[in-house]
């Protein structure tokens, strides 16, 4: 943990926190704090700040807080993500949140096994702790808002418009077509939204609807990887093409002073 | 399993081949294969190829195969990683070797515990068909060459310019520094090595070893990552940047002509 997140309900009205569990846990065994330290907190879909240690008794931890008034900004990409198997989907939650996503949308698709969405890996109660896993140890606290859809067809053609209006939008295929950077490049300041498919990849019909909403066909090289692997991957060149073309901005903002 | 990998040593002088076990059962349950059928096939650390299906039986499955006459290069990033825990190590192993490495150098650091070497995650007995699960996923036949150093000191200052004798040399630091394809730009056409310190992050000590040994740091953003998360996400920037860079020197050759 790199932050300890907290819900806005656990905040008391003099701005302190008492934490019990796993994160008095972390906050005694792993940070082995003293009255009177400072640790790194924040608050669930809100701003961080720093606590200091005010009581440590019976299993609890009592800290003060101070925060920043600004919440950190939503990550600026999304990600279209055709279901995979449970025991795969338990292992991304986490990472997904650590890299940043500001939408999870899980789909439906010709490969995807119908039972892979009757888990309880879908559910709120196992996967909104998992979400917060990965925000505690990547130090934010947006928890990515998660939506599952059934049916790939109504999805991408009556509600992904709602869901993610942005323009940006690459569909990874293995060997197909160039790098992400270069299409991210035409969208600079935008969002993005990522579509990953099943093992098997997307079916042609798939490939076609997304295509004729917007997604621009994207290759991370000719290595096939599997869902997870790739999932990882494709958020990272992202946020590095984002980021590079950020400093890029600043850079010609910078030079042109 | 996107290509399936036999030994050397399992090829007949014919050039086919006899399958059993989870590469037949592959075959026979996943692929659905018939006689006649072509299905591709690869020899580890050698060239990859077709076969055709010769014989379905008891269990068996008999392929004549046709080579391609050259191997595939070895992957153009080695990684230097402080080794994680027995758990993560596992499930490490096959995407690295998706992702493509030509050398896996483990060592200790001081925030790397002890038992985390006594582990059968570190006999090649465990790792190599892991290694082998990976190519098979990636369509790679080159097992990356893996060796285990108990001491980082004896490591970067005796032992890693033979191994690794790069110049091109990236240590992964959680916000400090550039991104790495700033880095990877001076070093076009050469062979990369990545380091990844342990859960907690490499001490003062190994990054002045490391900087005197011409590791330059680099980051993926103020995010904080899991080691596994940022082994899979600098690999996937690093190729990416490698990529860009080949298809920037191609665009360049091809506009001069």
């Amino acid at each position: 943990m790199n932050v300890i997140l907290c819900e806005p309900a656990e905040l008391r009205a003099d701005g302190s926190v008492c934490l019990t569990g796993a994160r008095a846990q972390h906050l005694m065994n792993v940070l082995k704090v003293t009255v009177g330290q400072q640790v790194r907190l924040g608050v669930v879909d809100a701003a961080m700040g720093m606590g200091t240690v005010r009581r440590i008794d019976r299993g609890e931890v009592e800290v003060a807080c101070e925060f920043e008034r600004d919440a950190p900004p939503v990550p600026p990409v999304d990600v279209l993500l055709a279901l995979p198997r449970p025991k795969v989907m338990r292992r991304l939650w986490a990472p997904l949140a650590a890299l940043g996503v500001g939408r999870i949308v899980l789909t439906n698709a010709a490969r995807v096994e119908r039972h892979y969405f009757d888990t309880h890996v879908l559910e709120v109660g196992t996967y909104r702790p998992l979400l917060i896993e990965g925000l505690q140890q990547a130090r934010d606290t947006r928890v990515p808002v998660v939506s599952i859809h059934r049916q790939f067809r109504v999805l991408v053609e009556d509600e992904l418009d709602r869901l993610c209006p942005q323009r940006a939008r690459l569909v990874a295929q293995p060997g197909a077509a160039g790098p992400p950077g270069d299409v991210l490049q035409r969208y600079a300041g935008e969002r993005v939204l990522l579509a990953i498919g099943p093992e098997g990849g997307w079916n042609d019909f798939e490939l076609g609807l997304l295509d004729a909403h917007g997604f621009r066909a994207v290759s991370l090289g000719p290595r096939v990887l599997r869902t997870d692997t790739a999932c990882v991957a494709l958020l990272a060149v992202a946020h590095e093409a984002i980021r590079a073309e950020g400093a890029g901005r600043v850079g010609a903002t910078e030079h042109a002073r």
